[in-house]
């Protein structure tokens, strides 16, 4: 088999066998293929497509590139969640307390933040002491015990991921469905997970923009996962303005505690409990909807899911005082209150410019070796559609330098105002599964 | 400038600027721009085309990138031509010789064979002492004194195109009419004539399969020749037969030599005579198509273009005495006479077929550091339409190996025959300005 003419068979819009995209990556994870021929086919394949089969292939290829997470030794239905990626989304560190009060084990490892995006290891650590670097044996039985972990990668997964995206990154070979969801399905299917929820996000602050692209690459994924015997779902959700009120690490902290104890903003509650009542189905908890939300609402209002957060920040070090009393998070220097220069209803909240704001304060990660500040961030006040009159507040900005003429400038940008009322948008737009 | 966003622009169907197509070419030359990068940019032009502006500016960055000949201080028109490679192509020996003898300046470099192409200057070799490495000097005072030179590459003509052709080679990058057409015209714009015509080879033989993609990348080298201020034209001319009867070396400066004196085959002398009047016409020396073949038929009647042969073989140190006496030239131990096992008449003769079963006599290379045997090669005695009767002569084998039975075998293949006359093929299909 030569590389060449796998190059050529794409190139052509052929289909691939599983022998010629298994002896890619083969060749991607041992060196023996050189760059420009993968980018050469990487190119073809973001031009001429592939199909489910060729897609479901790749990701299985790369995720045995590397060690496989093996859960087996952990009794019952191990679920995986995975979000492509938004701002304000802290999503996993409140469903994980909830689902995992309902019986479900989550075994979760998660990611750290670039850019506009934050990430989830990132927001654990703003607790004192919080350890995300488990060996696979305290994870595993911290699992078996507690029935929550979330912490970093282990081992070696998916390497050829990991080469594959550091050259998509700079051959303008990103934005592919086929490449996206190969890329994401392989690492889930590496951590060992017996079913796996996606939220795939869309709007202006989301990898894709579209809801239709969402529905694109949620439903690839699904393939994927279906062709490789895992129960795949996806929601499709909101990201045209940031998830719940706040963005940057303790901030999101303390709403996610805040929503584990029945507390939340409107908008993530809806989410976090919808995501939850998928994975209780997936696992078998729930036979549909209502009796999953049922379950849900329990495990929040008997204390079992705060119970859960608390148990885990204490298995991996944390200071659990911490989430006994938010305030004890690590806290910004200054307060400031931002309040509108205009009336009308917000028409749109660019949950972008969001994202980077709290990175320009530190939040987050301009580059991969910035260090963050856990304290600083924003809270917001407003949502899509609210009416707003001047001098209303739109936000509270918690920072450790003064805000410069430009930061704010960039912040007023961010919302857009009209005289007509604005239908707020759900934030739950579609189940596919 | 990042060629990162380049190749985005690329991928996404736009217009790439001069300046984009300088930085690139620039960074391919002086090898800032990794292969990874740039092969990422091959495939997505191959998939997604070039406009005939963007294909003039690569060809001229690429001709740039390197030391590009200025023939302005010889006096006349400088006159060049060039074929797209076929089997049996001895073209510029002759044209060279004949045109030369009407005043035109021919300062051509030529290049090497590969695979079932011959290439001119192994053929030049295969006459004693013929030196195919002169100077920059040695070739401008060849071509002041008498009008002809055909040499290797001096200089360091068109580095950037080495590097891509090479890098094209292993990305299935190859096909690809802006990337043949800017490549081709790089060099001959390198190589600084004023005048270009281009001998476009289609069919089974040939780089181009069909006149259809002979005369698009035909004409995508008269645009680029054109935008650049170079008299280019060209012809769509036959290859699925050989040229003329013989092939290989010594055999084909034979025939060269004898459709110099007017005594060679028929297509071979047709389509030297066209290219002539082309090439007079071109050059202003002729008004016409008749005019210009009275002038080229004078040349050869009367003994001139014979002697500018000589007097090119002569300056570049080749032993005169074999041209004018072609049984001096290298000849094979064993000549045997193929004779044809089938009666009917000759559908198809696979001149790709004979071009390989040449090269494996030793006539040329599969692999470019092969020595060549300048004896062997391939007399043809028929042509495709004629009448042929079991056990007529179908070719002459000049070999100094015994032939193998897969090779004899491999020859029978190259001919099918019909029941039904067929109808013959002109040489030159279609002339392009």
């Amino acid at each position: 088999m030569r590389i060449v003419d796998i190059i050529e068979k794409k190139k052509n819009k052929e289909e691939l066998t599983d022998a010629e995209i298994q002896y890619w990556i083969d060749g991607v994870t041992d060196d023996s293929i050189p760059d420009y021929q993968t980018s050469a086919l990487l190119m073809a394949i973001v031009l001429n497509g592939m199909t489910s089969h060729e897609t479901a292939k790749l990701a299985e290829a790369m995720m045995k590139s590397g060690d496989v997470m093996d859960l087996s030794d952990i009794e019952g239905v191990k679920s995986d969640k995975h979000s492509t990626g938004g701002v304000g989304d802290k999503t996993s560190i409140a469903l994980g307390a909830i689902v995992s009060a309902c019986g479900l084990k989550l075994a979760k490892m998660s990611g750290r933040g670039l850019g506009h995006t934050g990430g989830t290891l990132d927001k654990l650590e703003s607790i004192e002491g919080f350890n995300v670097f488990l060996t696979e044996k305290e994870f595993k039985k911290q699992v078996r015990d507690i029935g929550l972990a979330i912490i970093g990668q282990t081992g070696e997964l998916v390497p050829a991921d990991k080469k594959l995206y550091a050259l998509r990154d700079v051959t303008a070979t990103v934005d592919s469905i086929p490449l996206i969801a190969s890329s994401i399905m392989s690492k889930k299917l590496a951590s060992g997970s017996d079913t796996i929820l996606l939220d795939v996000k869309y709007g202006e602050g989301a990898f894709m923009h579209t809801i239709e692209d969402a529905k694109k690459l949620a439903s690839a994924m699904i393939s994927i996962g279906k062709k490789l015997g895992r129960d795949t779902r996806a929601m499709i959700t909101d990201m045209n303005q940031p998830l719940g009120n706040t963005i940057g690490n303790a901030l999101e902290v303390r709403e996610a505690v805040e929503t584990v104890k029945g507390e939340g903003p409107k908008d993530f509650t809806e989410l976090v409990m919808v995501a939850g009542e998928i994975m209780l189905i997936q696992a078998g908890k729930a036979n549909n909807k209502v009796d999953a939300r049922k379950l849900l609402e329990e495990a929040i209002s008997s204390g079992r899911a705060f119970d859960q957060l608390k148990k885990m920040v204490e298995y991996q070090g944390g200071n659990v005082a911490q989430i006994e009393d938010t305030s004890l998070l690590p806290q910004a220097k200054y307060k400031t209150e931002m309040k509108s220069k205009e009336a009308g209803y917000l028409d749109h909240i660019h949950s972008m410019n969001l994202g980077i704001l709290s990175m320009k304060l530190g939040g987050g990660r301009e580059r991969k070796e910035d260090k963050i500040n856990y304290a600083v961030g924003l809270e917001m006040k407003v949502k899509k559609g609210d009416k707003v009159e001047k001098g209303d507040l739109l936000c509270t900005v918690y920072h450790d330098k003064e805000l410069t003429d430009e930061w704010i400038e960039s912040f007023y940008d961010t919302f857009t105002y009209t005289d007509k009322k604005v239908e707020p948008i759900p934030i739950v737009e579609e189940i596919l599964e």
